[in-house]
């Protein structure tokens, strides 16, 4: 079979076509991809929100599994055939973040999979600096949600959520699912918010508990559940202007605010009731190594039922119609492009 | 001397008038007031902002100094002639707010000198538990500085400012001032951002470094002070929107936003730099006993050089005078009223 990778070539057009096999250079390890997951950023490129950063044609692609396929020069400590993901970060190391420590929000960081080409595509080449190793027990299929997992672990790590609290998730797509269940296996009690009938029917399976908030008086309904305090923590996993004002509006006095979600445009923001109730804001972006580890774990385990967040895997040919599909955003939680090149 | 007070009756209007001595009944003080300072939520009720909240005649005054006059039934560890000033808040003791330790933001606090009768008259009682006493070799001229540098000091405590960091203060009113002489004291490198010439001279005489943002780039200047890695912390002081988007274009990766200034309308924000680079914004409001302690102390030895705060001290005849000319806010810091009772 010839290599094949999915482009995204301008605004709402994804093409396939016949790939160059890179063999690894220095430090690098080519994967055969198994599978990758679309996400909301891949979204956003697709509608063409995101041209000015992305250089066409574009290999998307982000959150994946695969096999390791060939190993460059100077790579150890990794073999032929290993299961493996990859944390698709590469940052500078001498930015103000990077030499504070915080090299996941280094100033210069290469995404792969935005900033430079993505697995969506039957092999992928990439530094071996970025492989995680996937557990022996974890299907393929299920580690293409280790990306997003590492997203929740770091979310809720970064409320620094105990035991026995009251958290909110405002929305509740993939991310914000995931975020519920790591923060209930945190010991949390976990309310989330999510307009999408299918989405909550998810969510419920899951045996969350999910207001529509069509329907709720969200505010009235935290009050009541949290005994009249309020939500220690609310997550902002949807993005939307009246999801930042539920956030805020639900939290208890000192309560914790971890903004998930991306804002192209300024919010209005309650600042007068981040005082009167010393609330705190927390930015939150991306992962460390520890919390990809984490997630690989956790899905190892069953601990993340991936296969409940899985709405359907398509074939790479497919992937076009995959991206349309998602554009509804109704009735759907994750899709996976099945990259074919490795089981 | 017929006891007499300073009263607010409408917006724009501050009458003088006679009291009645309230003789302290159990668990309470009776104080001899000596000074009183005016702040800006006094200016707030001045101007008739806070008139769904303030019942008239109200008498104003939350800044202040005196001696103990006379002592209620069952108050025991205080001593007629005492030096005193009192933080002025009542809790209830039973809301989330309290039950969870953080009794200065009871969600039913009751705050003297709003809420119920303040200092500005020359007999005040009070119960015996918001008494804090002063050293003895602080004047009480300059212990009615007590309450805004214990504000100070619990906005820097939120910040969990370290020192070497970087911090911006936006705003140099004397709350802005007072935060920057308390940061610099806890080691920090301060750089302080404010529009009014007068409020910048003082400052630059306590050699706090100080920009017009009419005239500088803030934003660039942080950038090229902090060696191009931008500010730890910022504390917005200003209450206005530009003050906002200046504090947090300032900031560093994982900076933390003190919000201080109170904002009656939501602000714009620019929510996708927090999540960016991970930013913090944190909720400051009023203080904790262990705030009024240290700002008595750091007073008493001169570290807080109150002098150079007060511009002037009006006798009470003078008080509605003393409103008028700081509603101007300019050429101004901090205005006393002296209320003649106690030296």
């Amino acid at each position: 079979m010839n290599p094949r990778r999915a482009a995204y070539t301008q605004a709402r057009t994804i093409t396939l076509d016949d790939a160059r096999l890179l063999p690894p250079g220095p430090g690098q390890v080519r994967i055969d991809v198994a599978y990758t997951g679309i996400c909301g950023t891949d979204l956003h490129i697709f509608h063409g929100d995101m041209d000015a950063r992305v250089s066409t044609p574009a290999v998307l692609g982000h959150e994946m599994s695969g096999r390791i396929a060939a190993i460059g020069e100077g790579v150890e400590g990794h073999a032929v055939g290993e299961p493996v993901t990859v944390m698709p970060l590469a940052w500078c190391g001498t930015c103000p973040a990077c030499r504070s420590g915080h090299t996941h929000i280094c100033h210069n960081l290469v995404f792969l999979g935005i900033d430079a080409p993505g697995s969506m595509q039957t092999s992928w080449t990439v530094p071996a600096s970025t492989l995680v190793t996937l557990p022996d027990n974890l299907p393929l299929e299920h580690a293409a949600l280790v990306e997003p997992t590492a997203v929740a672990i770091h979310d809720v790590a970064r409320a620094g959520l105990e035991s026995g609290e009251h958290a909110l998730v405002v929305g509740g797509g993939p991310i914000g699912v995931l975020i519920g269940l790591v923060a209930r296996r945190e010991g949390a009690r976990v309310l989330m918010v999510e307009p999408d009938p299918h989405r909550r029917a998810v969510a419920e399976d899951l045996e969350l508990t999910v207001l529509d908030p069509g329907e709720a008086d969200v505010t009235e309904e935290v009050t009541r559940w949290s005994g009249g305090a309020g939500a220690a923590v609310a997550f902002e996993v949807s993005g939307a202007a009246a999801g930042v004002t539920t956030a805020v509006d639900a939290l208890a006095t000192r309560g914790r605010l971890v903004q998930v979600a991306i804002h192209p445009r300024p919010r209005e923001v309650n600042l007068h009731r981040f005082f009167w109730r010393e609330l705190t804001l927390i930015g939150a972006r991306l992962y460390e190594r520890a919390d990809f580890e984490a997630a690989a774990r956790l899905l190892a385990d069953g601990e993340i039922p991936a296969a409940s967040l899985i709405s359907r895997t398509e074939p790479l040919e497919h992937a076009a119609d995959a991206f349309t599909a998602l554009e509804s955003a109704t009735g759907i939680m994750k899709v996976l492009i099945d990259c074919g090149s490795a089981r």
